[in-house]
């Protein structure tokens, strides 16, 4: 594998970039071997700087949703670029897409667009907070809600009042819901949740239903807010709310990511009980009404009604949640695959310190197919079942070559240093 | 003046969006006249949705630097986008454009990049804490840095917290930055300031360069850093760091807005002094290396290195000032114009409740100028002499028409309520 760009790229960013990347696409917490840089992408494939492709298991974690440059969702979004797209307004497409999202997600009766994940969880906590007039919202503790002072997980920089009222919980835990609910009180502004469990590094839990109909109900009780973050899961399970499967909505909920499928923009939408309250704050952003993305999001919201690309990828991850494992108990491994398929999350069993699944992934690397060591991964629509069968074609080798490798493996020393010697 | 289209959609807004629009771009506090919907842009004007066209003055709030739609521009962004936008990891243009901005800014030896100005002013702030292990921040009482909770200038929904480092000093008042300073005492981590003051409503002020050397010294002293946000008016009164004209050299700059003419992209830059900080904290979004507006930012870039576009909007600025003073004091009022002349706040003197500035505004919109009553405006590079001509025709008229209706003014009713009958 020629290295060579990206690791001219690495020389130079480290100079101008503050370590050279930062964010949750910086390949510091990444096996050597992974490319930091990428030049190219087309349906379900990636190309790194030097020019090698990747069948690509991670979507640009998470906006790639039908494949990189859809053509059907780049239509759009030309078509409105030639008329214009930051503007000193919004465009009637504001509406369009407004109306759109409402008619999609059964709970919600209004939206506000924005730019980050962030802004939407942010304003979700806000608008809680102005409706209810209190203070105290509960968080599953590890769930990621973005990175902004009160919810990054690396709490560098930030001052312990931005976390002042919240309170954490164990999702899926009724009881440490119900005694986080009777600790807040009168104060109860809102319960957080999301979809279902994607933390890193650890395996992924879908809801029990138990846990979500009674957070529900511990939110009618308080005359507090249910709030469902949406924004990484969110179109992958379901045509509208994630939760409508399990009979419960929610009073607000934040999207982001996928649903223009990799144009910018995220959204809180919101029921009735909270439109006042999303009323009173103010939020802007110098970019959230930009048209061109809603252009694009209203055509993606039309494929996710109009195709099968959930039931697709749902099948193309079974196939390949099944033959991972298959393939896995042919060279003596067991892998722990958690998560809805479609997002799944692959850890190798007795790896406490993700040797086995940092050079499992590596040698997925060299034979073309980009995978995530500890972040669940998603598949996309653009995915074939001919692209499930190259990827098996490369673990069964992988597998092999990992058996061959074993003895040698080290743990990554950055991992070392965050979680400790074992 | 044709409004059915506009009316049509506030209509439908009012049902799925929280008072039929949110943020800076509403309308709320504009004339009733002012359209809330834009259909169309291209170079320095705005059509509505009901097809009426206007020279905007206003510029998207600021985006729009060389005009929208700028072909240089948007060939450079059509060119990425049939490689790859949102990718799982960054494009080499990322290397570039840190390059490039680290040329250009004189402070700067590194940047990160996001898509809000709310992100890049929170990350300075975070970079600052993090940097010093201090807490204390300084703003200027009523500066705008963003929408997010700590700094949002309408409250509601944040908790006091959310403020509890934060003290406040007066812009250009040595003194009372002086007296913050000693009160932050050793816990003093930054001090905000914007290149001049351009709060809404308000009188501009250009900075004292006493004020501004203080600032850097005070900082200097005390191990803290200076933190200049350039979001509003970077790159529109110089081709880089906005107080390098005066000697002074911020450690951290949070820009936005205008440096890829519209595309959504925002950075934060960094002098070394603050790199270890940079590299502590944990921010991060979806969209934030999505290789467009990089690849836009570039060209924008290149374009403000090596035209006249700044010394053009200053000219143009220029004659519209001067021929507004004129036009106004031919027909018995007088302005209060203040702040550059290319990003002009345009008051009316002797009007404390606005109700003459915002006849004026209705008055200018209906002869096809978009002028705003109560916030900066901006000139853009697109503009021409024949375009302030025209401006300055419509300007002519405006002010006869404002004449005959002065008896009859009101008040702004929304206006009145947020500040008080008088």
């Amino acid at each position: 594998m020629n290295r060579s760009a990206d690791e001219a790229l690495r020389a130079r960013a480290l100079k101008v970039i503050p370590n050279g990347m930062y964010g949750h696409e910086s390949t510091r917490l990444l096996p050597a071997l992974y490319p930091q840089f990428f030049s190219k992408a087309e349906g379900a494939y990636i190309w790194d700087a030097d020019g090698n492709r990747y069948l690509d298991f991670m979507c640009a974690y998470g906006p790639s949703l039908l494949g990189y440059r859809d053509e059907r969702v780049e239509a759009a979004a030309r078509a409105q670029t030639a008329l214009g797209d930051t503007l000193t307004g919004p465009s009637p497409l504001l509406v369009d897409l407004a109306e759109t999202l409402v008619e999609m997600v059964d709970h919600a009766d209004w939206a506000i667009f924005c730019k980050n994940g962030t802004d939407a969880t942010t304003m979700a906590m806000s608008v809680a907070r102005a409706q209810t007039g209190r203070k105290v919202v509960l968080l599953a503790a590890g769930a990621y809600h973005g990175a902004a002072p009160w919810c990054t997980p690396i709490p560098a920089g930030v001052v312990p009042e931005d976390r002042a009222h919240l309170r954490y919980y164990t999702y899926n835990d009724v009881e440490s819901l119900e005694k986080a609910v009777t600790e807040a009180g009168d104060d109860l502004a809102a319960i957080f949740a999301s979809p279902f469990k994607h933390d890193a590094f650890i395996d992924q839990e879908l809801p029990d239903p138990a846990y979500a109909r009674r957070a529900r109900e511990l939110c009618d009780a308080a005359g507090a807010k249910l709030i469902v973050d949406e924004v990484r899961a969110g179109f992958r399970l379901a045509r509208g709310s994630s939760w409508t499967s399990l009979g419960v909505q929610p009073d607000l909920s934040a999207w982001g990511k996928c649903f223009a499928n990799g144009h910018p923009i995220s959204a809180l939408l919101g029921n009735d009980s909270c439109r006042d309250g999303a009323g009173q704050i103010y939020a802007t952003g110098s970019f959230w009404l930009s048209a061109v993305p809603m252009a694009a999001a209203i055509e993606t919201l039309r494929i996710i009604r109009e195709t099968d690309y959930l039931e697709h990828t749902v099948h193309l991850g079974n196939r390949w949640r099944e033959g991972l494992d298959a393939a896995a108990a042919r060279h003596g491994y067991a892998l722990r695959q958690s998560g809805p398929v479609q997002m799944p999350q692959i850890l190798f069993a007795e790896d406490p310190d993700f040797r086995t699944g940092y050079a499992w992934g590596e040698e997925m690397l060299k034979r073309g197919v980009y995978v995530h060591p500890w972040h669940n991964m998603f598949l996309c629509a653009a995915m074939t079942d001919a692209d499930i069968d190259f990827a098996l074609e490369a673990a069964e080798a992988a597998f092999a070559a990992l058996k061959a490798r074993q003895p040698s493996l080290e743990p990554h020393p950055v991992l070392v240093a965050m979680f400790g010697a074992h």
